[in-house]
C-alpha cells in the first residue's frame, strides 16, 4: 500500500521526512521512482500522467497538490476515482496572507507611491480609513471565507459573493446571479478567488468592470483564466479600474513585452499567493486517507459536474 | 472661549463642521482668523508659533494635531502649559493598516517582485508561513501595541521592545537597554514605532543592525531621525538588511538624486503611515476638554522630562 506524490520535488523531500514520523507505516514515493505501481493506492499530484488507470491498476484516491483542479480534464480521469482538492490550512493562512497585503496595499496606494519614489516625487494621498473602503470577495469557499474574516478584522466593510449563498459573520453575503450587480455597485476593491469553471472563465470582463463604482481597484488570486486581460488594459486606460494586483496571467509566465509587465498601474507577482505547506498538506492527506478508509467524506471532495 | 485650529486647512475645514454638531456651544477659530486672542483657550497646532505666552496670554492647553510632538522644542513653550498628543483612534487604525501592509509587504518578499516585475522576471520565492516569522515592533505606546496584536492575529510570532516594559497578550515583551539584544536576535522584521527624543535619535544605526539575525527587514514608521540612513544603506550593501520599508526619512521629501529614491531594496512612501482624521480626533479632543475642565489627567499627556 503506497502513496506517490508528483508535484515539487524540494518539497517532496519534506513530505518524506514528515511522513516517514507521521505515518511510517505507509510507503511513500516520489516521482519517477514509482516502484511497483500495482502497490500505488493513493496518488497526490499536481499533474497526473494521461493512462492513470491502466499504470495505476489500484489506484484508490487522487488528490491534486494544490487549492485548485481547473488544469485538470476531468472529464479524462478514471470515472469512479474520487478526487480531492488540497484546501490545507497552510494554503489558506498563506492566501489570508496575500489577500490582506494586496488589498491593504490598494486601500493604501502603494502602487501609487511605488511609482512615485521611481520618479523621486512626495507627494501625499490622504489616508481613508479601512472603515469607510468596501471589499468584496468573489467566491466564499474556504479560501474566501477565511479571506473575508481577516478583511473584516483589519477593519474592512466586507461583502461576499457565491453561487449559492454563504452567511459569515460581519459581512454581506450575496448570492446567485441575479445578486451580482448589487454586490459589484458596492465594491471598492474586488477580490476574485473562484474557482476555476467554464461559468466562471472570463468572468473579470469589460462588463463586470462597468458594474464595479468608477475607480475601483482589482486582486486577482483565482487563476489567470478569469480575467480578460485586454478588457482589464482599457479599464485602466478609461480608469473604470484605477489600480490592480496580479497574482495569475495567461500565459504564465506572460510573454516578453506584455503590457502588464510594465503597466504603471498593475502590480504583478508570479503566482505566489499561496503555495501548499508540507507540514499541513501531511495532516489533510493523512486525514483523507482516513475518512476514505472509514467511507466518511472527503474533505476537499471535488464535485465533476460543479467543476470543483 | 475659543479653540485654535492650525494645521492642514482642508482637514480644518472637517473639523469645523464636525465641531458646529458636536460642540455648537464652542467657537472654532482656523489660523489665521484668530479673532480676538484673549479668547484662545485651547489650541491644536502642528506647528504652534513661537510667541505663544504672549500672543494668547489665556491658553489653558495646547494639542499637537499629530501622533508626536518631537517636532516641537518643549522647553520653549510655556512652562505650566499642560501639552497633548494627538493619539486618536483614527491614528491608531491608519498605523495598524500600514504596519500591517509593510510588515505583509516584506514577509512576503513584495520588493524583491516589484523589482522582477520591471526585469520582467518571473520567479517564485518559496512561501514561508508567518507563523515562523519572528516580528519585533519598537515601541509599546498606543501605536505599537494596536500593531502587536494585528500582527499577533496575522499570525507572526510578534516581540515587542520598550523602555520600561509592558504586557500585551501573545506577544512577548521585552524591557530596557539590557533586554534589547536579545529581542534584536531573535527578530526578523523589525518595526520602529519609537517617540523620537534625544534617548531614541539615530538608534536605528550600524550597532543596532549588527545585532539583528543577517538578512532581517526594517519598518520605520516612527520618525526619519530615528535612522543613520548611511549605516542602512551600508548595511543593505552587506546584506546584514535585506529590504526596508521607510514611511519617513531625512530630510522630507529626500534631496534630488539621494541613493534611498532609487535603491532596489528599499521601498519608501511619503510619511503617510496614518494621519489624524477628523472624526475621531474631534472626539478626543472634546474628551480632553472635558477632562481639563474636570482635573482630570489628559489622553496623551505629554511628560516634558520624558519628551513624549
Amino acid at each position: 500500500m503506497a502513496l506517490l506524490y508528483k508535484s515539487d520535488p524540494v518539497r517532496g523531500a519534506e513530505w518524506a521526512k514528515i511522513l516517514a514520523e507521521k505515518a511510517p507505516e505507509l510507503s511513500f514515493r516520489i516521482w519517477p521512482d514509482i516502484g511497483d505501481p500495482a502497490e500505488i493506492r493513493y496518488f497526490v499530484a499536481w499533474m497526473p500522467p494521461d493512462d492513470l488507470a491502466e499504470r495505476f491498476p489500484n489506484l484508490e484516491l487522487l488528490m491534486s497538490s494544490g487549492a485548485g483542479v481547473d488544469h485538470l480534464d476531468l472529464s479524462k480521469l478514471p470515472p469512479n476515482l474520487p478526487v480531492a482538492r488540497m484546501i490545507e490550512t497552510g494554503i489558506v493562512d498563506g492566501m489570508v496572507e496575500y489577500v490582506s497585503m494586496a488589498v491593504l496595499g490598494l486601500h493604501r496606494d502603494l502602487i501609487d507611491y511605488v511609482g512615485q519614489q521611481r520618479a523621486e516625487i512626495w507627494q501625499q494621498i490622504r489616508v481613508r480609513p479601512a472603515s469607510t473602503r468596501r471589499v468584496g470577495v468573489l467566491g466564499l469557499g474556504m479560501l474566501g471565507e477565511a479571506c473575508c474574516r481577516m478583511l473584516r478584522t483589519l477593519g474592512f466593510q466586507v461583502a461576499g459573493w457565491s453561487r449559492s449563498g454563504r452567511e459569515i459573520e460581519g459581512v454581506t453575503c450575496f448570492a446567485g446571479t441575479e445578486s451580482l450587480p448589487d454586490f459589484l455597485g458596492r465594491t471598492d476593491i474586488l477580490v476574485c478567488l473562484l474557482p476555476l469553471t467554464e461559468e466562471t472563465r472570463g468572468m473579470l470582463g469589460a462588463e463586470l468592470f462597468a458594474q464595479l463604482p468608477n475607480g475601483a481597484r482589482l486582486v486577482n488570486v483565482g487563476r489567470g483564466g478569469h480575467l480578460d486581460q485586454e478588457a482589464l488594459l482599457a479599464a485602466l486606460e478609461s480608469g473604470q479600474i484605477s489600480a490592480a494586483v496580479l497574482d495569475v496571467c495567461t500565459p504564465e509566465p506572460l510573454t516578453p513585452g506584455h503590457p502588464l509587465w510594465s503597466h504603471p498601474r498593475v502590480l504583478l507577482t508570479p503566482h505566489v499567493a499561496s503555495m501548499t505547506q508540507p507540514e499541513t498538506a501531511v495532516d489533510l492527506v493523512l486525514e483523507n486517507l482516513r475518512r476514505h478508509k472509514a467511507g466518511e467524506p472527503l474533505l476537499g471532495a471535488v464535485d465533476r459536474k460543479r467543476g470543483y
